[in-house]
């Protein structure tokens, strides 16, 4: 199972450009599309490793800023990369940093070289340059890595997502130069800028995979705009990647986005939605969305959704769950995660079925 | 394994008062001496009920006070009982709401029938007397129901702790006449009061145990009084309950105080310490309770105790339990709960296997 970086299109719909494909990294082999749960602290929030493994995810995402800040990318360096600290021998993906520190941290400063920084968590002043992030992402050993991108936010004037889309393609190529020094097993992924410009993002996606990178991202989206507007960006910009690379959808989304961007030809996909709603007492049945916490399942002694085969809905009601929620019982928040990831595995599989037989 | 309630002693220790008994319930044979996760709210917090059947627990506790409020006893009856509201079918033993309604509860005004006071959630009024005591935990469906008892705080005055364990008493007749009213499967255990006044201590046992009750209880320890006095009262306790029932020790202790208490012949316990300290970072090992948040644990790759046979320990490093608290992930505190519930499990194991060998 353990290879070097290699990815394969097994079947291609007749239908769409949704593709079924096969990435092989140095933790294993993943079916896609595949969809990562998000373990930001190196940790998918309430689960525990066994728990992923048991679900099926074959890769997980880990980001680059918040292990950069605690416990240090050095320190795990040292205890033997993410996979050894965490002890998850299956794949990981890293993003750059690029998009917490134009989202979470404080008085950035932003010039052609990098950025600089306050961590959110204690005001400490950094600074990332795109050498600086292959670094960081190299210390923690990650299967793919990400270019460092600038990730503007949503709305931005044109002139400020320009700006930004060729300052990602002069970090990219300083990315790959980084990266192309110390060979290793890591992949990098470029990443596509461009915000709802379909010019820029053309442009960002010929700077970007004319570096002939492993896989290619397209990010910048999923930052504020409406569900429409990053379909748009999606529809337009993923047929066009090469067909031969992995394309990653980054930080989308709702199911119904998924099966969107699987429709345009999109592989990969992460997102903080299942497990942050779970958190928040909503859940994913095949009937909608549903929230815990409402008053109606208080005396309902059957499962969350009763065709689901999750270990969570074989043994608990949603009456129990409901009393979980509303007294606060940290049980509460991982038997909602564990069924929402399981909803998202199975939504996957569905997908990747449904390309194999043709109906997508 | 369902049967009706029945202890027996199956060996006598040679050297002290240790034994090594079984009791049986409507929800299993359970091996004493037993330890009983607290189980306040309906969960044992952070773990999963299969964790505690991987741990081997075949009973525990649930608080009559919390359980009351919220979701309700009432509801709790209508689907179908505690088991199976938090689908836990192995045994459960309530305590009576006494000690919650004089420790937690506000402004409570107690006369000869029962207790008038508030909620500590949300300032409502209710009241307790024996006959409802009874009456919530036969809604309840507990397998061992505890009588309802005046449990006085640490230091109180003589005459305040004679003044409650007459009243303990009283309320026992009536405990036990609303228990007989409507016989059923569940077990009402006696408890003996007196604080740290052996007259007043053998006065309540000699009026309790008249009773010819299934079970008996030593309250009123743990209330805040010095580890001495707690082993003081004990050593003279816990020797002259009838040996043919079983004697429960409420809510000690540290692994220290379990095995002196078992060598006077107590034969259940539970206790929040276990479950408590894991949420604030400490835990048990061969080598003494260690605090995971303790810069000296942040780059240790090897598990909190190498003897010890959890999942947690066969899976993570000090170094990466020492982030998940410091970065507040919520899979620390579950790790930890779950790794010194192992280390009371094996405690007990230990202590049974012990008394068998007649080496305590």
């Amino acid at each position: 199972m353990k290879s070097t970086f290699r990815f394969e299109v097994l079947a291609q719909s007749p239908i769409s450009h949704a593709r079924r494909g096969r990435l092989y990294t140095p933790h294993g082999v993943i079916e896609t599309p595949v969809f990562m749960p998000v373990g930001t602290q190196a940790s998918v929030k309430t689960l525990s490793q066994d728990e992923l493994e048991q679900l099926g995810f074959q890769i997980i995402l880990g980001n680059t800023y918040h292990l950069y800040l605690r416990p240090g990318d050095e320190r795990i360096a040292r205890l033997g990369g993410l996979h050894r600290f965490m002890r998850w021998e299956r794949a990981i993906l890293t993003d750059s940093g690029g998009f917490q520190v134009f989202s979470l941290a404080a008085l950035r400063q932003i010039d052609d070289d990098g950025v600089t920084f306050r961590s959110h968590i204690d005001g400490s002043e950094h600074r990332f340059t795109p050498e600086r992030a292959v670094q960081i992402q190299r210390n923690l050993g990650s299967d793919i890595m990400m270019a460092f991108d600038e990730c503007p936010p949503y709305p931005a004037s044109r002139e400020a997502v320009e700006r930004a889309t060729e300052r990602t393609y002069r970090w990219a190529v300083r990315c790959q130069r980084a990266w192309s020094e110390q060979p290793g097993q890591q992949a990098l992924f470029g990443i596509i800028q461009g915000g709802v410009y379909e010019d820029l993002r053309l442009t960002s996606l010929q700077q970007i995979t004319s570096l002939n990178l492993p896989g290619y991202a397209i990010g910048g989206v999923s930052v504020g705009e409406p569900t429409e507007a990053i379909r748009q960006v999606v529809a337009f910009t993923a047929p066009r990647m090469p067909t031969d690379k992995p394309r990653y959808l980054m930080g989308v989304g709702t199911p119904e986005d998924i099966l969107h961007a699987v429709q345009q030809g999109v592989d990969m996909f992460d997102c903080v939605l299942p497990t942050r709603l779970a958190r928040h007492h909503a859940v994913f049945t095949s009937a909608g969305r549903i929230n815990l916490r409402n008053a109606q399942y208080q005396e309902r002694d059957e499962p969350i959704d009763p065709t689901c085969d999750c270990w969570v809905c074989q043994r608990y009601s949603l009456a129990y769950l409901h009393h979980l929620f509303r007294v606060g019982e940290l049980l509460a928040f991982r038997l909602a995660t564990y069924h929402n990831l399981a909803f998202y595995a199975r939504l996957m599989a569905r997908i990747r079925a449904q390309i194999e037989s043709g109906a997508l």
